[in-house]
């Protein structure tokens, strides 16, 4: 049986399938920071009500990637840097800002009517996410 | 500027981050529908509180899918069959169907501490899922 008939037959790995649902669950999440990026840059029209539905699904988007962190799932196209298992108490405590603040967001949109109100707690998200990144993703 | 550059610098086109999109919201609901046909089927041990948390999952996630399906959008890997864009409407009608069946287990696993009581409407989750898959989704 050649190897991609073993594949076929066996289906992904589970370090295979944690590397889909973590990458799957940050892509929904940048589908949804995406626009509300734009607003806030004033690249697209200040829309409240889809900025607070955006916000609302990041935040509860952030809650669900830490699961897929599983031990051994360095594979694929993963872009995790194996420094996340070495600090997996820092990995953790960052995923946990990053879910305080976009739920402080999703608060914050689900009343206000003007842009300007969001922007420093746009921002806030926008670090937990680069200060994430800037030490457990690859470039 | 070799084409690897030019999309280096221009990022992905709004339909290949569509069906990063799309198929990243799948694959969340697979990573939580998965553990659930696990237990259905007796593979691995019910737990009443891991369930209800996955069912409350995929019935999140259940109305994230639609709005990647934009026009134009048969890209890349993308395993969508044209066939979804020609009927639109009886797809938007079998995603609505998924939708309200993974509330409905959602709800039911919120209180159920018994495997059985869950596995008919875990059965028209499932059956929603195959009847979209059977119609607009290449083997």
């Amino acid at each position: 049986m050649s190897a991609v008939a073993l594949a076929d037959a066996t289906g992904p790995s589970p370090a295979e399938r944690a590397v889909a649902y973590r990458q799957g669950v940050y892509h929904a999440i940048a589908w949804n920071f995406g626009p509300m990026a734009g607003m806030v840059k004033g690249e697209m029209p200040f829309d409240a009500k889809a900025f607070a539905l955006k916000a609302e699904r990041v935040a509860y988007l952030s809650a669900l990637p830490l699961e897929g962190f599983i031990p051994d799932s360095l594979v694929g196209d993963s872009e995790a840097k194996p420094d996340i298992w070495d600090n997996m108490d820092d990995f953790k405590s960052k995923m946990q800002t990053f879910e305080t603040e976009a739920g402080k967001l999703a608060d914050a949109a689900r009343t206000a009517t003007a842009l300007d109100a969001l922007k420093p707690q746009f921002g806030k998200v926008g670090q937990a996410c680069k200060d994430c990144h800037d030490n457990y993703k690859k470039d």
